[in-house]
């Protein structure tokens, strides 16, 4: 779509990103079977989709992303999070994540209870660290970690995967299936955006342009995810396909058709890169992501 | 031990952290089936000690305890999610908890899994509203949320939940028992009481004598607990006992015996009594739970 590198962008901000995530997770304590378990998940092959898009948004709105690169690891490690409790037998019942058995299988399940809790704890343990210079610093990180709890908790992230379970086997409408995504993957997509603007000291304006398009991308990232589970590659993917049909889970494939969820996926990444019209270049990275999240093989 | 009328105190407490509890819950999504859970658990009778130690601790160093309330709900919180996630299959399962079937008894297992992720998140989310009138009580309250984090987190309480699994069946040594508890109890007990003291606006001398005040509590309260799980009446425990046994625990009384333990559990109690001689008599709350610890038939 343009000459932007996105694979150069990408493959230096993984870098970045993971390089600070074992530092993270590098301390006194680093040799106990639990941080093992927390490490295995967090640094296995991500596609690191969210603290990169946090990175993003700083540097759209035109903020320096070194102050922002804490903020979006705790980000991953919450995703992290998420994956590890949706994969539990009580749950997904997952064997295969990020190309490796689910950490309930590599440890065991109460492990994997455990190094859930630790990721999400420590997600707002990295949020909370305050090594700011000046005072007004500590009230825009207090407002950064309120907004990405509020997305991550029961009536966002964690209402979503009540609902993807509740609705197994269960016809969805369209909306409510929306309305699940929204929740389910859609609230921290875009609580991650808006942490890199608040971080970036972005605009209202330029926050509220951004929130559209995260959640137009946190849906055309959904419908793309639904798509690949049907038609993927489990080499490229590094987990199993056709699961959501064996588990009879409402898909936009299911609902709608295969042709007719590529155009509606195309419709809502056309949605997001018109409300980065509004930004100079330095959102280019925000729309080659787009982009991506429709070409993607995994 | 004083004529401080305890009791009184104890129920005023609970009344005042039980209504905001219920308020914190209540929002538009509070029909959900995980705010359902969620209640459930934290709505269930518990003893209250963390927030009440939060706020007698605020109390202690001279500060309004007002401003304390929200700060010892999301202690709650953090503990109840900590129960809720132990009495998981996986780990103890567990069927009764404060006179009621367990979380995932109630309502299921992957229910529970996520009341427990959503007590957590929502523990944070409280602790960063930001209703503040000037910007260094953001950073105090960022400060005070870290403490808690850390304590809550994978080198703190989830680490001791990690080593009470591992020790199941194995004899451990005195020193690595106490350890275990340091961190599984203890640690978030510290939290509690810290919180209640920076909150209050406490100087760095009360802050000091209330952590050896809560380190000695802390592992009191647990000796006591080993102690009930052998000699306590389960109707008014609301909990199982002799479980302990069954599952081949470490415990106080099975490593120095039961007289032993009681006396030990006494020795911690006056190091704690110890430690508030520098304080005045708006501390007697904190001197009377002391007390109380050791007394208690639940």
């Amino acid at each position: 779509m343009n000459s932007y590198d996105l694979d150069t962008y990408l493959v230096f901000r993984r870098k970045q990103i993971n390089g600070a995530l074992v530092m993270m997770l590098d301390s006194a304590a680093n040799s106990s079977r639990i941080s093992k378990a927390m490490k295995y998940s967090l640094m296995a092959d991500g596609k690191r989709l969210r603290p990169i898009l946090c990175l993003a948004a700083t540097e759209a709105v035109g903020g320096k992303s070194e102050n922002t690169l804490r903020a979006a690891c705790a980000l991953e490690m919450i995703h992290t999070y998420s994956l590890i409790h949706d994969d539990l037998p009580a749950m997904d019942n997952d064997d295969l994540r990020r190309g490796r058995p689910t950490c309930h299988l590599a440890f065991n399940e109460a492990t994997a209870i455990l190094a859930g809790d630790g990721l999400l704890t420590l997600a707002f343990q990295i949020l909370s660290t305050n090594n700011f210079t000046n005072e007004n610093q500590a009230s825009k990180w207090l407002r950064v970690l309120h907004h990405i709890a509020s997305a991550a908790g029961y009536e966002g992230m964690i209402e979503g995967q009540m609902r993807d379970i509740a609705s197994e086997g269960i016809q969805l409408e369209i909306e409510a299936l929306e309305k699940m995504h929204a929740l389910k993957t859609g609230a921290l997509i875009e609580a991650s955006i808006h942490t890199g603007a608040v971080l970036g000291d972005g605009s209202q304006k330029q926050i509220e342009r951004l929130r559209i398009y995260a959640k137009n991308i946190g849906l055309a990232f959904q419908v793309v995810d639904d798509i690949l589970d049907v038609e993927g590659d489990p080499a490229v993917m590094g987990k199993g396909v056709g699961t959501d049909q064996t588990r009879k889970k409402n898909t936009y494939p299911a609902l709608m058709g295969i042709k007719e969820s590529r155009a509606f996926a195309q419709k809502l990444v056309n949605n997001a890169l018109q409300a980065l019209n509004y930004f100079d270049n330095k959102s280019d990275p925000l729309r080659a992501i787009a982009q991506y999240i429709i070409e993607r093989e995994r």
